[in-house]
């Protein structure tokens, strides 16, 4: 099954931590932070030198009932480094026909992005029907939600991007939102 | 020609009633608002099981100098089944290459939505120059439409999303709408 | 290299006059406001029937450190149109595979433009790394272009689209932004 995986991670997790981490400090610091708000997941950005060994970490120290995930992934050579690493799932910002073929073919969770209609029908030809919402702010947020739900009853999003502590418990009450991503319990 | 059709549907129709019925009852209610707003067609949306039966019943009718068309036709098997029932038209929501494809071999007035400026290249590499600007509102409204008239003199668009009976002469104004889409008159 | 020329020429002109150019008195009457507003060049679109002949016209002036460039560049055809005419850079305000294979094969500096997160991976794909940013102020503005920023720091964007005498040097401060376009300075 396509996007095998995804659903339960998602399910598992409404809020999905989206972390950048710059060197082994950082790693214990926003877990801290992750757990102690009842968050079982974690995605970090491949936005950062230091992002494949940060995913090293934390595979290896095999945080019960964690899983981790990983980022801003935009090119096929990233899915193997990280499937390597034994990442538990991919979260892409966008979607081409090429990381689509890649992400089929890599035999790990994955959610990729989009931003308009065109790019969930795409998404829906590849076999696809989760979905990251990106950037959701910029996007028309839960407005377009509410409408894309009326078109693709068979999607379900996680919106990320300018989602807030004072925003999320909005953007989850939608049946076709099953997760959200966001930084704000980082800070 | 490519689009072959369309032209005259939207431009008899300067408003199309987005529908979504969900029973019998339903057709009744909603052709009597339409009608009794002076407007001589429909756009049923897939996004019902009862959506397909809508459009045979509505056919059958044979209402005199009314148009029949069907939204939400995201899917190439979707098209043989609206085509087989004899519908007017097709309204896509965006628009994949492989969609683009079976739309122009279906022989039919139809017309797919686009987003973005290179969704609207991509149509007019297709041959398409008549679009669903979708959805409209949340991405840019008339504003945009000003741009994207500047830039491309040949297209005409029929906004739909958003739209309201207090907006709508707004975008009738601007030359480069024919039409617009809404579900305010079955209010 | 792809995509060769184009650096030199945004990092020269931070401002780039977008001019839609009528008949040849409107030529002499751009270039002066141009000049005293201390700008190198300019980007004459392809919106009148007159464009072509004002490159020409433009080209066969010889100003001195001076850049001609031509806009809404959408079909294969209007490059060669445009390269044997010797213009400087070519703007597209879009893209699609199609066009970039034609401005790959030119041999002549280029930016093509992305509203999308999807747009932009497919032009990295391309091995594109400039972008012009298009409409600026619809699809998210300086926000988008921050958090584009954090996504793909390879990435260097000239937005245009609703860019003011007022707003524009907010736009120059980012990082990533190395030019915006825009018509306020030919008013």
């Amino acid at each position: 099954m396509i996007q095998n995986g995804i659903h339960s991670i998602l399910k598992n997790n409404p809020v999905i931590p989206v972390a950048t981490i710059n060197n082994a400090g950082d790693i214990d610091n926003q877990i801290k932070k992750i757990q102690s708000a009842g968050i079982k997941c974690i995605e970090v950005t491949l936005r950062t030198d230091f992002a494949l060994e940060a995913l090293r970490i934390l595979k290896s120290q095999n945080i019960p009932d964690f899983s981790v995930g990983v980022g801003t992934v935009i090119h096929p050579d990233q899915i193997n480094k990280v499937k390597d690493i034994g990442v538990d799932f991919i979260v892409s910002p966008g979607l081409t026909p090429k990381l689509a073929q890649h992400l089929k073919q890599a035999d790990i969770a994955f959610i990729p992005g989009v931003s308009t209609v065109s790019d969930i029908m795409k998404g829906l030809e590849e076999g696809f029907t989760f979905f990251k919402f990106f950037p959701a702010n910029l996007f028309g947020g839960i407005n377009a939600l509410k409408t894309y739900g009326q078109l693709f009853p068979q999607v379900t999003f996680c919106p990320t991007g300018g989602i807030s502590e004072q925003t999320f418990k909005d953007y989850l009450e939608e049946p076709n939102i099953i997760s959200v991503g966001g930084s704000w319990m980082l800070k």
